[in-house]
């Protein structure tokens, strides 16, 4: 039978009251209150990395970074995330190598039911995994829904909404982000 | 006579100044800044609590939650506020029960004046507050501008910047805000 | 021949990992860590000033307030801004006297290229300033991009991205920002 972790990593409605998320949850944010106060960039980091699934070489966060879980963040080699970055991982946060990710970025997996009968009464939870390929650069303020699937070598321009997904060699922008126009080709230039 | 805090609350110009207004706030910050270190959620709530003037049974708010004053805000039971919520409470902000606030979302409820000689000169600050009703859901990154009301069920998107007032039922997203959809009746599930 | 620091600050290809430029962004982060934890407000502004290119009379600004180097920010008298605003001042950022700034803003000047093998593989970096003339007011969560020049008493509408520059005398709002509407006259009133 499947765990409420489990069923939540996969998307399916869970008990957010269930003790091992909960236990999770205090653990986390007394691991983040302590090393969102180290100015060791080096010693930050190496705390940052042992808290979350996957990481790689070249892992950089500035503070204050801050999620949920962290055994759901799945990041690439090279990863750099500016200042306050937040990332609810309830389900899985999947970043390809070298990104760039610009200060107060968001990345939202978890869901709400739009029926208040759902969301109040029965408080179920659900969620919905974020993808996003390798040589993504994000600008400042940029919020990625839940369920979003992003191709490699995307641009996302500051302040974007990102509702839906995109594929390769896109820059998209806007509130609710849209192409823009494509990334040029290294041979074009 | 009215005290500048009567003034301010009701939206009236007032001194900002004001030996209470700043002592008030003043008390606030070194209040905000003890208490967003917390890490033991019973703790922290409890001392949120005392500097609000309305809170209800299971209030959480994660860090780092700031506001102006706290004797203007106003919550019901049930009230979720996620990372980083801000609130400028210079003039009532009202929530209903059943409240789920995503990371990063901000209430405003002061108002500067456009005509820059009165905004500068006569430093002149005002305001509107901000009422929501019950059962709302507020993805992450919204901003609720001065004098906005919300009704009871609404879904406001990750990202929006709202604008002016909308009624039950009703789903918005984007900058401004907009209807997208109504909420689904229970029945219809 | 330019330094690092003197190719950065012109907008030109620099290197990110020039020493003169890592030990101060390393010493910034000390800087900042220690003054935003301090709520007497004389104290904290007075150690902020000491980091900043140019500030004059009347500085004030709340906790959370970020910035990568202090040596590219022009600020004029009369400056405040709300709780957690970000400056990235690779390049120039310069604001006039008279700033009303809200809550969550953001001020970015570097560039990537978009290009992603010069982005990834030559690991370049570049920038634009952001120069913003007299009496500003930015509402909360505001995003100026690198390169956007705002001319005398712009008023900015919460929530805005700022994709390019405007003159005198405008309310200026949305995703991209555009004009809404002229800033009353004083004599109109």
């Amino acid at each position: 039978m499947a765990t409420e972790r489990e069923k939540m990593t996969a998307g399916e409605p869970y008990d957010e009251l269930d003790g091992e998320l909960t236990a999770r949850r205090d653990y986390m944010r007394q691991q983040l209150e302590e090393i969102n106060h180290i100015t060791d960039n080096q010693n930050r980091n190496d705390r940052f990395k042992a808290l979350i699934a996957d990481t790689g070489d070249n892992f950089f966060v500035e503070t204050s970074f801050k999620f949920d879980y962290g055994f759901n963040i799945h990041l690439g080699d090279h990863f750099y995330a500016n200042y306050d970055v937040t990332m609810l991982d309830t389900c899985p946060i999947t970043i390809g190598p070298y990104a760039w990710i610009g200060p107060n970025c968001g990345f939202y997996t978890p869901i709400h039911p739009l029926d208040p009968v759902l969301r109040r009464d029965a408080d179920v939870e659900l969620g919905a995994p974020i993808t996003i390929g390798h040589s993504v650069w994000m600008g400042g303020g940029v919020i990625i829904l839940p369920g979003v699937t992003l191709g490699d070598n995307v641009v996302v321009g500051a302040g974007s909404v990102v509702t839906k997904s995109f594929g390769d060699n896109v820059v998209i922008a806007g509130n609710p982000a849209r192409v823009i126009k494509p990334v040029p080709k290294h041979s074009d230039k």
